[in-house]
C-alpha cells in the first residue's frame, strides 16, 4: 500500500445545479484507484483550478498517497504564504481525495477510519425563503411536511429586496449601483416575520435565521436581543469575522444561541471565537479551511470547549464536499446540525452516490471511501461559466459598500 | 491511644433499599473499637471493593489509627495516579471510619471534634416526581404535609420518559438503543410544570430542579433564564463538569441560583467553579472526593468565597455516608441545605443509628463517633447484585450518546 | 464489517519485566479477529481488571466493534461518575483494542487510519541514573554510544537516597517510616550533577530532568531558574497537578522548557495548562486518560496551542501501550519526543511485535492494526503479584507525607 | 476627473532578477493615464494572475478610477470569501495602480497625497549572508563600506545548510527528502556568529537576525534570551503566526526587540500582536494584505500602539512594490526601517524609476504617482517560469514537515 503513488492531480469543473463547482481528482498508479475532493470556491473557481494545476500537481505527482497529514503540511507551507480561500480550497481538494483513497484502500467508508458512526445520520436544517412573511410561512410548512424540523427563515436576500415591490430606500443622489439594503427595514421586517411564524407555527419547529454579517455591532446586538422571544435554534453570522470580538458584548445582552464561521479561512479567526466561548456552533466551510484533515482537528478543539459543529453546507459546495462533511457529521461526537441544499437530479447524475436525504436527515452510504463518484462525461454537459454575484455588491443606504 | 493500630480493613456490600452500597469497616487492636465509612459508588462497587481489599488493606494494617490526615495523604498518593471515583470512594471508606473511631475514642460525636454544632439539625430538600405535572403537584403536596419546605420537582427521569405514553421522538433510521430524551420537549414540559406548581402552590414553598447535565450550554442558558419567574431555590447541574466554564456566560444572563458538583472527583474540577463564584451551592458527593477530610477543607474553601454546601445525598449513598455528611452539615457554618432520600425500614435495620428525619430536618444523634452502626448479619440478607442502569445510556434524538 | 460484534472482553495480567501489566483483549464473532489494548495502572491493576470484567464486559458483549467513538462515550458515561485512573485504564484497554481491530479490518497499521506517517520513527529519550554524578555521567555516555541524543538524568530515586551512603536527614524524633528526601539536598546535588555533565559532555546532547512533583512551588521556581545555564531540553513535572496554576509564576522567571501531565486523569487538569500555554510538552499517560481516542483529540488541542506531545512511556506501560502511543507519535504532526524504557527479552517473548528501537528512534512496523500480539501462554509464565512501591510513600524531613 | 473610467486591467509577469514578479497595470479611458501596482506572490503568481484576469478585470472595467477606498471594499468582498495571499495580491495590484493614477492626476508623488514627507528617505537594512561566520563578517563589512548601518546577518539558509560541508543530521531511516535543519545546531552556530561579529565589528553597527519561524516556542524563547548580549536591532519572526500568542511568554523573558508579520494575510493575525504590544516592528508584506490602502490604516493602528513599521522587502517584491512601500515609509510618522534587496540592472531596465539607494538610504523621486514605470518589451525578455522552492520543504531532524 505504501508504494502507491500519485500519478495525476486533476481539476474537474462542473455546474449541474447552476453553481460553479470544482472537484479535484487524485489518480494513482493503480488504474482503478482514485479519490475525489471538494475544492469549490464558486466565486473564484478558476483561481483555485490554477493553484491546483500549476502548483499542487507538480508538487504531488510521484509522492506516496498514504501520508495524508504530512502531505497536508507540505501543501500548506510550500507556497510560504498560506491560508486564504484560494489556496485552502486547492489543498482541500487533494486532502479529501487522499482520504477517499485511504478509505478505498481500507475497504471502508471514511467515517469508519475516523472512529465509526456516533449517530446513523446527520440532522439537517434547510432554508425557507420568500418575499413576504406569508411566503416564508408557506415555504416552512412545505418543508415541515417533508420532515424537516430545523428551518432557516429569511425574507428576501439577506436583508435586501424585501418585498414584491422594490423597497423604497432613501439614498443620496448619484449613489453607485449595488445590492442595497436598509438595516432598519430588514430587522423590523424580520422580527415581524418571526412574530407571524411563531404565532402560527408554534414553538415545536426549530427556527433559525442568518444575518449574513449585514449589521453593525450595535445593530446586531439589539437585533439578537429583539429575537429572544422567538427562541431561535441559532442566529447565524450576526457579525463579520472582522468584528467577532464584539460578540463578547453581544453575549452579555442575550442568550440567543449563535453560529458563526462560514467565512473563516485562517486559524487566527477561530481561536478567539472558541477560546472565548463566543459562539455555540462553529459553521466553517470545510474546503475553505483546507479540507477534512484540519476540520477534524478543529472539531476536536471545539469539543474541548463545548462547542458543536454546523459545517456550512448550502449549494456552493459540491456533492463531494457534502459527502465529506457528512462523514465528519456522523463521526464527530460534538456534531450539532448540518445545513443542506436540496440536490438536483443533474447533481445526482454527475455525482453518483450523492447522499440521500429523508425526513430531515442525511444518510451516509456504506461504500468504501467517501462513497461518491463523478461521471466526467455528465459533468462536461454542465460547464461552468463565471457567474455574476450581484448580491455580493452590497451597499448601505448612504451608498457605501458593505460586507455581503 | 496512639498505640491503637489498624487490625483489619473490610468492605461490606449490602443493598437493603435495592441500591448497591459499599461500607468500609476499619477494625482496631481494641476488640470493641471499630469505625465505619461510606465507600458507595453504586455503579462500580466491585471495583471500589477491590481497591480497598487489594491495595488499602495491605497498606494500612498495622498503622496507627490516630493520624487521619497523614493516612489520607498516604492512601491518596500511594497509587501514584490518584483521584477518580473508584479510588476516592475507597479512601473515603477508610477516612470516615477513622473519624468514627476518633469520635469513639473521644467519647464524642464527630461534629463535636469539628467545632460543635452551628445548628441543631440540617434543613432538607427531597424529591417530588411524577409522570405529569399533576402527579408532581400531588407528590409535592404530600411532602409539604410531611413538613418539607424544600422540594425538588422533576417530570419523568431527567428529561426522558416524560409521560405515561412513550414520547414521540423523531430519530433517524437504525438509531441505537438507549434512554432517549428530547431537550426541547423536556424544557417546555418542565416550564409548564413549574407554571402549574407556582400558580397552585404559591411562592412559599422552595422549589428546586435538576437538569442532570442533559442540556448543551446554549440550551441550559436559555432554560435557566426561562425559569427565573418561578424563583427556584436553586437549579442543579445545568451543565456537565466538562462544560462548567460556560457558567460564566449563564451567570451574565440570569440570577437563578446554581448548584453543581455531584460528579466532581478531582480538585481541578472545583477550583474554577469556586474561584469564579460560578455557583451558589457546591453539591459534591462526599465519598466521591475521598471522604470527610477533604470535604471539610472544601467547605472551608467555599466559605472563603461565600458559597454554601449542599452535599449530594440521594439513595446512592449509604446511611453511613448520610450520617457523615450530617456531621458536616451541623458543624460547617456555611452549610446551605441537604439533599435526602427517605430511609427504608430495611436500611434502618441494617444500619442502626441511621439519622432521624422530622418535619423536613435531619437530626444527628449524640452517640460517640458518627453515631451509626451496621448489623452485618442483616446486611448479608440484602446482597448486592450488579444492576443495569439503563438511564445512564442516555441518547439525544439524532441517536448520539449523551451525558447521563 | 458492521455486523462484527464483540464476543468477549478479557483482561490479561502479566509481568514479564517485573512490572505488573494489564492488557485487554477484545474478541469478536470472527474467530481470528481480536484486538489488544493497554489498561496498565501498575499500582492498582486488580481494580482495573475488576472494572473491565464486572462492568465493561457486560456492557459491551454483543455490541458492534466499529463504532469506536460512540462506544468510548458509552463506556465513559455508563458509570455516571467518570474519569480517574481506574476507570480510564479500563476504557483505554477496550478503546485501543477496538482501534487494533479496526486496523486489522482495514488491513492497515492504525497510523494509516490516522492520516499516515508524519515521520518514519519517534525520537526517544531515555533515563540515565546513578547514585553519584559520576555514575550518571557514565550511564549517559553508554546511552549516547547506543545512539540516544536525548537523555533524562537523575541522581537516586526522585530526590531520595542520593548516594551510596544513606543521606543524613535531620528529622524529628518518632518520624514515621517512608521514602524520605530533602528538597535542599536534592536540588543542590542535581545542580552539581548538571554542572559536571555539561562540562564533560558539552551542550550537543539534549539533557532532561524530572522533578517528579517533589518540590513546593517556591522551591520549584528557584530550581527551574537555577537550571537555566544547563539548558535542559525540558524539565519534567516541576509541580504536582494540584499546583499547576503556579506554573504561571514559574514561567515569569525562567524559560526552562516544561513538560507535565503524566498524572493527569481528568480534562479539567489539562485545559488550564494548555489554554494558558503553561507548558511546552504535554506528557499524559495515554491509558490513564482513556486511550488513544481521547489522546488524539488532546493532541489536536495541543497543536492549536503550539504545544507538543511527549506521552509518558517508562516501564509502567505495556508494550501494547508503547505500540499504541508510537502510532500516535508518527501520525500526530505536533509530536515532540517519546519517553521509552528498554524492552526486555521476556517482554518481546510475551508481546511479539514489540516496537524496535535503533539509534535512539522507535520504529513502528507495517502490520495491520497496532502491529503487536500477545502470547498468552508466555504471559502466564510471568504472573503479576501486588508489588510494594515504597518510593510512593514519600516524606519530607519533618516527617510529613509528600507527593511521590 | 471623475469621469475617467477603467478601460482594462492587465497582469504583467516578468522575472528580470530571476524571481517571478507580477505587476498589475490599470489602463484608463485617457490614453496616457495608467497605473501600476505590485501583485507579486512569487510562489503562486499564476493563481494571482488568474484572479486578476478572471475576476477583478470584469468587475472593474467601466468603473470610475477615483473611488479607491470604495473599490478596495468592492474587490475584497465581491468574492464573499476574502483575504489570503492570492486574492490580497490581486487586490493590491489594482489598489496601488489606482493610487499611481491618482498621483498622476494630481501631478504629485503619492506621498504628497498622504501628507507629504516625514523624512527625505527611508533607512534601510539589508542582508549579510555566508556559509561561515567569517563569510558573514566579510559580507557585513562590505555592506558597511557601502554605507549600510543596519545589517541582517544569517548563516546559511534559515538554519539549514549551515556550512560548506553538509550538516551531519541524525535522521531516522526512510526519512523523506526535504530541506532539513537542526534547531540546536542552528541556534548554537548563530550565537557563535554573533559572538564573532560583535567582538570584531563592535556595537555601532545595528545587527538584525531572522529566525524565519523555524523554532518551537520553547526554542525561540531561549534563543531570544541568548541573543540579548548581542543587542540586536530586532529579531525577526521568532515564531510562526500560528504561534504568535506565545510572544507574551517570550516578552516576559527578554527585551530583545521583535519584528513580525511578513506572513500575515488576515487582520485577525495582526490584531493580537498589536493590541498586546507583543512586537516592536510590524513587518507585513504590503501586497500580501491587499495593497497600500490597508497598509496605511495598519500603520495608523500601529502608531496608536507605539509600534513602528518595517515592511517586508526582499527580492520577492517587484520594484513597483518597493516604490509603493517607499511612499509609505517617507509619509508615515511611525516608520521604523525598511528591508531592501539590491536592485539588479535588469530590474532597473524593466522598471524605469526604480528607487535609488545611496549610503544605506532609499530615496523616492518626485515624479507624479508612484514614480515608477514598466517597459513591457523589456519585461517580456525576462519571462517567468514556475521555480522550485526546495527551501520551502523544510523538515526537522525526525523527518517531519516544518514551517519554512
Amino acid at each position: 500500500m505504501s508504494l502507491t503513488t500519485i500519478r495525476d492531480v486533476r481539476v474537474i469543473l462542473t455546474a449541474p445545479a447552476g453553481i460553479d463547482l470544482a472537484v479535484v481528482k487524485v489518480e494513482t498508479g493503480e488504474p482503478e484507484l482514485y479519490g475525489l475532493g471538494c475544492a469549490t470556491f464558486t466565486q473564484r473557481y478558476e483561481a483555485v483550478a490554477t493553484a491546483v494545476r500549476e502548483y499542487l500537481r507538480p508538487l504531488l505527482v510521484g509522492r506516496r498517497v498514504d501520508a495524508i497529514e504530512d502531505t497536508w503540511h507540505l501543501m500548506m507551507n510550500s507556497g510560504y504564504w498560506r491560508n486564504g480561500p484560494v489556496l485552502n480550497n486547492a489543498v482541500s481538494g487533494v486532502d479529501e481525495a487522499l482520504w477517499d483513497i485511504k478509505g478505498k484502500q481500507a475497504g471502508m467508508p471514511v467515517y469508519e477510519l475516523w472512529g465509526g458512526c456516533c449517530r446513523p445520520a446527520a440532522t439537517l436544517y434547510t432554508h425557507a425563503e420568500g418575499a413576504t412573511s406569508e411566503e416564508v410561512e408557506e415555504h416552512a410548512r412545505a418543508l415541515m411536511a417533508d420532515g424537516y424540523r430545523y428551518i432557516r427563515c429569511q425574507l428576501g436576500i439577506y436583508g435586501g429586496h424585501m418585498g414584491g415591490a422594490q423597497q423604497q430606500l432613501s439614498t443620496p443622489k448619484a449613489a453607485l449601483e449595488g445590492a442595497y439594503y436598509d438595516p432598519g427595514q430588514y430587522t423590523r421586517a424580520t422580527l415581524s416575520m418571526f412574530e407571524r411564524l411563531r404565532s402560527l407555527l408554534g414553538y415545536e419547529a426549530e427556527l433559525l435565521h442568518d444575518v449574513h454579517e449585514r449589521l453593525t455591532p450595535a445593530e446586531a446586538i439589539r437585533f439578537a436581543c429583539d429575537l429572544e422571544p422567538y427562541r431561535l435554534f441559532f442566529l447565524e453570522d450576526p457579525l463579520a469575522p472582522e468584528d467577532s470580538a464584539w460578540l463578547a458584548n453581544l453575549r452579555m445582552h442575550t442568550h440567543t444561541p449563535l453560529a458563526m464561521g462560514e467565512l473563516i479561512t485562517n486559524p487566527a479567526e477561530w481561536m478567539g471565537l472558541i477560546q472565548g466561548r463566543l459562539i455555540d456552533y462553529l459553521r466553517v466551510h470545510v474546503s475553505q479551511i483546507g479540507g477534512v484533515s484540519p476540520a477534524r482537528k478543529l472539531a476536536a478543539l471545539c469539543e474541548a470547549y463545548g462547542i458543536r459543529t454546523a459545517w456550512h453546507g448550502p449549494g456552493d459546495l459540491s456533492p463531494v464536499g457534502a459527502a465529506a462533511q457528512l462523514h465528519l457529521d456522523v463521526s464527530c461526537h460534538n456534531f450539532g446540525i448540518q445545513e443542506t441544499a436540496q440536490f438536483t437530479e443533474a447533481e445526482r447524475e454527475v455525482f453518483p452516490g450523492t447522499p440521500l436525504i429523508e425526513n430531515g436527515y442525511m444518510y451516509p452510504n456504506d461504500r468504501p471511501g467517501l462513497g461518491i463518484d463523478i461521471d466526467e462525461r455528465a459533468a462536461a454537459r454542465y460547464p461552468c461559466r463565471r457567474r455574476e454575484h450581484k448580491w455580493l455588491q452590497a451597499r448601505r443606504p448612504d451608498g457605501s459598500a458593505a460586507r455581503p
